[in-house]
């Protein structure tokens, strides 16, 4: 029905987060008529992320060098290490500008559905920069995954470095949330921990 | 804040209809944990679509060859022509399976407030080529440039070629449509145009 080449592109599309049949259309008969140099800009920038960016040799940040932005930078404080399932979560937490200590991204959470196991992730060099640290802050999602995994770290963070503080990112109630839409987790963490105004 | 073959990419992903920051941003880490050989693919596809994609000669539509599939298929009718906008068009009516003729890609619509001119479509071949039809159905959308479109086809067609029947496609209410949603252009053009049952 398309032409090969048509064809591909949209497949290609396809492979996208959350694009269906239509959507990668739509995008496919956009290149079809954007000019030339947009697309082959398109299409170089797509091999780059492969063949320029590869994980910080230290936290497994994305990074075009050996060592990421963040770990190079002698602002931060290297002492403070705020741990993460995956690098969109640094950039989220980089969006921020609040945060200035650094990284550790795990590459993944512990999860028994998806068969991932704690050897599938980056724990141990985790475990070797915490014993040079004063703070790990378990920044996981707040899913099942996510407390499991950061269950499963504070464990082994306070038998092998006893004397970091291990914290959690706080749970409750979003901003701009609804105590009648919040679920009852939500509700329960929000109460239990409440803080004085 | 990103590295910056990231950024480059997510600003690619950008350049897509209706992508925002953040869905670039899901798209371009998706490739960065997406296998190398997938990423190249994609590339490569993006590559392909501008040097192997033109327009037929004959209709206008996209096609790898000089004349596209549906000029090249003897067995469509091609004294029947249906005039679209958009190569998306011939694609939307060709998943129907139902239209046995051939048609006529006009690049775009009589637009006096994006300033597209008749001069700027590809009117004169579709003059040329309804001198030897029977019939030219007019598929513009059923907008205002549109239907400023098909009618400065028909009084244009009527002029140059007056054996050939110009008709436009059904405007009325969609399939599963409700009356009570319906505009009252859409509901007049439903009652204006009522069939017999």
């Amino acid at each position: 029905m398309y032409p090969k080449s048509l064809a591909e592109l949209i497949e290609s599309f396809r492979k996208l987060p959350g694009v269906g049949e239509k959507t990668a259309e739509r995008y496919a008969l956009w290149a079809t008529e954007m000019n030339e140099e947009v697309v082959n800009e398109f299409a170089k920038s797509l091999v780059n992320v492969k063949t320029k960016l590869h994980k910080c040799k230290i936290c497994g940040n994305l990074s075009e060098d050996d060592v990421c932005e963040v770990c190079n930078d002698s602002s931060r404080n290297n002492k403070m290490i705020l741990v993460v399932q995956s690098p969109k979560d640094v950039i989220a937490m980089e969006r921020l500008e609040e945060f200035r200590g650094v990284y550790h991204v795990l590459g993944g959470l512990i999860s028994s559905s998806k068969g991932v196991m704690p050897e599938d992730l980056s724990i141990n060099s985790l475990i070797d920069r915490a014993k040079n640290a004063d703070e790990v802050v378990l920044a996981t999602n707040t899913t099942m995954d996510g407390e499991t995994t950061a269950m499963y770290l504070n464990k082994l963070l306070q038998e092998n470095c006893p004397d970091v503080l291990v914290t959690r990112i706080a749970h409750g109630l979003p901003s701009g949330g609804f105590l009648d839409y919040a679920d009852e987790m939500t509700l329960a963490h929000a109460l239990s921990g409440r803080n004085k105004m």
